[in-house]
């Protein structure tokens, strides 16, 4: 998977550079958002939008979102290629979530760099993060592909029902965030990826669906593949943030044992949380609620994952969850070489090491 | 137009509330949102949507936004009670814009209390603006009217259009505020408000149109009529702003003079700049750029408004954009009690004194 990943980024990113390139102007806005009533301020444009969107692309990415939605377009026997600037549209989606996100988080830092708000004041980089909400939105009135209206239509409400549903995931999120107890449930967490993140996956399968004319059953299963996927990457990504820092040992860097910091509460927390013994559960709380955590504090937190196998236990959900995944995927009738890759990214997501 | 402003608000938060209740529950996120993947956690979509949105609607507000396009229907010989839930569309966007835009600026007021983010913080305030701005567009695919698709999907379309249009507005306004020189043609000024303020009217209207299947140029002349009472309305908001500072004298609370603190590059700052020396030129640029402003320095701002006639300057130009607007209402072959109210509007929204 990491070959065909690498094989598809730059013809991702030559899309995205077509559609919003890095140097724009006055025509350039005209021809995307229509005429000026007046009168562009094309240096303006440049620098709300161009300057920060390809300064965080620029950073590296896997755009695994459009990868997958063109693997799931060429299973279903249809050329990608035809269809390149949707399979962009969850790609800016997700981009943007991230200067979001990191804005609502308070975040300093950003795929090694600063985050974007540091680097570009709060304003410019939290417009331009909204404006990747509705710029990939823009791209299906386009109608690149010459899509029939009914066709447009399906995607416009897919495309709303899947984002709102993100918000009520981060909404769900932010709000854990704020309190000290870990109450959540399982089904409670695993809902919160699944708006989170599933739903940015969800968009990635159902365009692929909707474009290539799919049956309803085959959306359901596609969607669920994909959804299921996003679950297992957001706990593999999670698991991920715990090793990095053990592995690390004492010597943490800004970036390593962020969940902890931030008071994340993760899988390994909520298991932790009801595994361990009350006044160890009480100090898990106690420890992810503070608002400051030194090096010695995030290891802790690490011991008690480790005394309650957190992160085993972690693995072992994100592993059933990909098996799922699997489950669905099989359910369609891909072409053999990308379901082989589809499926190889079930393993991927929750094996990786970055 | 004050009367018809008073008497629709009721109607309209009564349908907001029956979209999005002050009290909501898993039922309603499942019947808005459709059902939970695995399980909602419905304190959590309390907290992080109902309670920060209908703090801010509670704080006020004229809804005019709804009204318009109530009056638009009924112009057009429809009845506006079968699409309120379409008309509360650009109402919810705006108290969404309102929340992000507090975020952007760094504002600390908002309707007389501390702005959004400063109540429920950061994270919650702008998660549930975002949610503002999605939540109002799946009203589209609930389809409270039963419309043809070809109607939701015209729509969605020029939601999209309108939406890309306010973030290039909101890009150039505050890449302004970013600059100190006052380089800013009227064309661009103009620009920057028909984006960013005229395009929410510009969906007030086209909302009505579509709803009611007005013609192409119905559709045109109503967006421009919408648009221009916008631009007229932020011309009005940016003169009030200085009014009510001159008229405080040097009693200036939190919430006065918040433009010249912020450094808004209005129209007002504009003439002034053209039209003062170069050396008073220079003063205004760099007071409006100053981090911070005392009260002798936002007077200062105001004498070089009045040296130079730029609030008198601005209203002249309100008042002409007014003109034009009601030009293309007359243009509208609408009843003539919505008519009366709609060129009313054209008139409150330059003279009003809140």
């Amino acid at each position: 998977m990491r070959d065909v990943l690498a094989a598809w980024r730059p013809v991702i990113d030559e899309e995205i550079e077509r559609l919003l390139p890095r140097e724009t102007g006055a025509d350039y806005a005209t021809s995307f958002f229509g005429p000026p009533t007046y009168d562009y301020d094309a240096t303006a444009i440049q620098h709300a939008l161009s300057d920060p969107v390809w300064a965080l692309l620029d950073r590296g990415g896997k755009r695994w979102r459009a990868v997958v939605c063109c693997l799931l377009i060429e299973g279903f026997g249809a050329d990608p290629h035809e269809y390149l600037p949707y399979a962009c549209i969850p790609e800016i989606l997700h981009n943007g979530t991230i200067i979001v996100d990191d804005v609502e988080d308070g975040a300093t830092m950003r795929r090694g760099e600063s985050a974007l708000h540091h680097e570009f004041g709060t304003d410019v980089a939290l417009n331009a993060g909204n404006a990747m909400y509705f710029f990939p939105l823009k791209i299906v009135s386009r109608d690149p592909a010459d899509l029939a209206p009914d066709t447009r239509l399906a995607i416009y409400e897919m495309l709303m029902h899947e984002l709102n549903r993100t918000h009520l995931g981060q909404g769900m999120d932010i709000h854990w965030h704020n309190q000290q107890a870990i109450e959540i449930s399982e089904q409670q967490y695993l809902e919160m990826c699944a708006c989170k993140t599933g739903c940015l996956g969800r968009i990635v399968a159902r365009l692929a669906t909707i474009l290539t004319d799919q049956p309803e059953e085959v959306e359901h299963h596609a969607a669920r593949y994909a959804e299921l996927m996003s679950i297992a990457f957001q706990i593999g990504d999670d698991i991920l943030d715990v090793e990095t820092a053990t592995e690390a040992g004492g010597a943490f860097g800004k970036g390593i044992g962020n969940d902890v910091r931030e008071g994340k509460k993760t899988l390994m927390a909520i298991h932790a949380a009801r595994e361990a013994d009350p006044e160890r559960a009480a100090r898990l709380e106690e420890l992810l609620w503070a608002d400051e955590n030194s090096t010695e504090e995030i290891a802790e937190v690490i011991t008690i994952f480790e005394e309650t196998d957190s992160v085993a236990y972690a693995r072992e959900c994100a592993l059933d969850i990909a098996t799922e995944a699997r489950d669905h995927l099989a359910e369609l009738d891909l072409a053999d070489e990308p379901a082989e890759n589809l499926a190889d990214f079930t393993r991927f997501v929750v094996e990786r090491d970055v």
